[in-house]
């Protein structure tokens, strides 16, 4: 005789009813039969923790009566919580009280896993129930399960993303209008592509979090937001755009995070977002508009690449959910999901020792000598030239310049910089025009 | 007092030391203090199954005792066992044995899965051991667990894989050199992309294996094989390619698992593989040479594309080792991977009933009233007709004919097939030249 297979519900408590959540809460109820069918148990949402009260949510399909803001006593009754509050407080608080009570949480807060992810995964680990977040990077992207799952018996050796859809569009924008940053920004609001306050897409503040995530995940050590070099897309101009053309490239605002040695040989993580030059090519140049993609080198796996939308309320939604049918079959199943490992504990190592390629471009004097004179600059540094290309300008005036445009061979970003700024203060050299990273070859 | 974890190995028996099975032997063996840290218990090869003893095999950095001919009894003594023989049997029969005995099994046979799949699924659930086989479909990149784990909380549309590398390797090469089928075939074999028998992949047998995988996973379904529609590339043309490009599409092998409803209203599977004509703005028409692509529709998710490398030792070898490492984990904290489930049993609908759009380029009499019956047989069947090309020819006797390009609509294949067999009996209809289906859009 068998026993008759557990279906009580598992309680489901939603955190933050905005539109992720909306999302959450009306795919959630409009699947339910069929996640019940994935999961052994059907699950059922037993509150959903607004800010405010009384808003009109007659178009998520679920009881009213589930509204509640009180989140603090909500997460103490729940099996699985799902968090898409985002922010670092109340958010961390209500997801270590939640593991306190048993359950298992799942969310989408970049911001709060790139500062303090650790602390989160310690009470997972410590409470024994699971931490899933697949949607905190690249939106509805399978990237998280992939690294840490798929690739768990590969080596990483780097992972590139774009991970940010607001600078992906505005530069994608700019290439294919030749407009410039600020009113192309200005049109990405219009287009409801950028916010109000666009500052963590540009800045790179929201790429550098997700790049924080995916270098913990993809070489098991702890890299916060904090230990990402950062800059953004607000220098990025017209001319860059028209100089990467030229060279057969596009600029994509990148998320890198790769395994190197340092220059005292040992072994430690590049983490870093920037602009940079990528040949048409590469599979991310091919990644237009606002959608995102992250492309992984590993040493058995070789290229792989993960492309899909990267934000809005139904993609993040299915992420979230993608979790919580995880996280809920390991609560029938038994045992736990794989958790995080920082076994490797690598270092994160100073921007100056990643190894990076250059395109300078300098508006110098139009007389002999003045190449001999910088290309003897990049010498001194150790910096090797791959390419020169030499334009002849005639100013209003009569007098000439000339344009050099100079590819680097990979160097440190350190010896690199040096070298640009002992360029700047060459009497021959007006002006340095532009200095952008290539990546992806 | 904490008790020490155990360290006890797990015992890992692989069968198959080809191509696969020594990327698997020698990858494990670099990486195991890796794996271990992953799987929080080392692992250990305790047999290599072979099928002739005494062929030197230094090269994996394994005992040369590990290898036995006497595969039986290998599987009976293992935690895990790594099957990479491929075939039916006895790679059906040693699996079943393995399972018996209380070993979870990754296998990387897409044959016998597509075959047989739910005798090894139910064996799998019936002694509570995991079945994992992200091999089997796509080579390295993480395609199946996404799918079964990552999309669990959303409702799959549409699969669209570029699933055989061979095919693609062959479709690009005649894209980018103009020249025929025999001769590319000819150049893929000599590079090595292509068996001396080439018949599996270009017939498309190994895609409609792959598909029956992915149709099975993506819709909870059983789908086997036999089910699948199947045309080769065997029939496609340098003029078909060239037609192609003229309408800025190239032309792929595609493997397509879609959720349809039928004429009687009932949901089903179209599940089918044939070379069709693709736009160029599609992300799959950017995947070159031999790689391997697949691409997702989901409710939630939206688009979704997986890009990597399908075939070779270390890419196969490295989906294996990622599926050892889940299957290892299991056994260490309790609880079972998800498994298989069919619950939606979704029958799957003959060809005639998939929608398509197709591409046919007839040669017609050069004279008034062609076209109009032409459209005539269209309209008769319920085929819309999307767009018409007119060229006149003339041929050097002084006669003049018309190549008609037409692009239709969406409608059911059977519709459309009917419609190009009237055509082919119309008097004013030289020859109908060239009949494509057209994905994608």
């Amino acid at each position: 005789m068998t026993t008759a297979p557990d279906q009580t519900p598992l309680r489901v408590a939603l955190l933050g009813g905005g539109v992720v959540g909306g999302s959450v809460a009306r795919l959630l109820t409009a699947q339910a039969d069929d996640l019940a069918q994935r999961i052994g148990r059907p699950l059922e949402i037993v509150g959903i923790a607004v800010r405010r009260a009384g808003r009109d949510r007659s178009d998520l399909g679920v009881d009213p009566a589930l509204f509640t803001t009180d989140a603090a006593e909500l997460v103490t009754r729940a099996d699985i919580v799902v968090e898409v509050i985002g922010g670092i407080e109340p958010a961390r608080s209500l997801i270590l009280s939640a593991m306190e009570h048993g359950a298992s949480v799942v969310t989408a807060n970049k911001a709060l896993l790139a500062e303090d992810g650790p602390t989160l995964y310690a009470a997972a680990k410590q409470h024994g129930v699971d931490l899933y977040y697949e949607a905190a990077v690249a939106g509805a992207i399978p990237i998280l399960r992939p690294i840490r799952d798929s690739l768990a018996g590969d080596s990483i050796r780097r992972v590139i993303g774009i991970v940010n859809g607001t600078t992906n569009f505005v530069l994608d924008a700019m290439d294919s209008t030749g407009a410039g940053f600020a009113e192309t920004v200005e049109r990405a609001q219009a287009l409801g592509y950028a916010e109000a306050d666009p500052t963590a897409d540009v800045e790179g503040f929201d790429a550098a979090a997700k790049a924080a995530i995916l270098s913990s995940l993809a070489f098991h050590s702890r890299v916060a937001s904090a230990d990402v070099h950062r800059e953004g897309i607000t220098e990025v101009s017209a001319r860059d755009i028209a100089a990467a053309q030229e060279m057969g490239c596009t600029v994509k605002l990148l998320a890198i995070c790769e395994r190197v040695t340092g220059q005292d040989g040992r072994e430690g993580i590049s983490a870093r977002v920037h602009p940079a030059l990528i040949p048409l090519s590469h599979p991310l140049a091919s990644v237009r508009e606002a959608y995102n993609a992250v492309f992984v080198e590993a040493e058995g796996a070789g290229e792989l690449m993960f492309y899909g939308q990267g934000a809005g309320g139904d993609p993040t939604a299915s992420a979230v959910l993608g979790d919580l049918v995880a996280v809920a079959r390991a609560r029938v199943t038994g045992g736990r999901g794989p958790g995080e490992s920082a076994y490797a504990d690598l270092p994160v190592l100073p921007m100056g020792e990643a190894i990076t390629r250059y395109h300078v471009s300098l508006d110098v004097a139009d007389r002999s000598g003045v190449l001999a004179s910088v290309a003897s600059v990049f010498a001194e540094h150790d910096v090797s030239i791959e390419t020169v290309r030499q334009q002849v300008v005639t100013d209003d005036d009569g007098s000439a310049r000339a344009i050099l445009v100079i590819v680097t061979h990979a160097a440190t970003d350190a010896a690199l910089s040096a070298t640009v700024n002992e360029l700047d203060g060459l009497d021959t050299v007006n002006e340095v025009t532009s200095v952008m990273r290539v990546e992806g070859n």
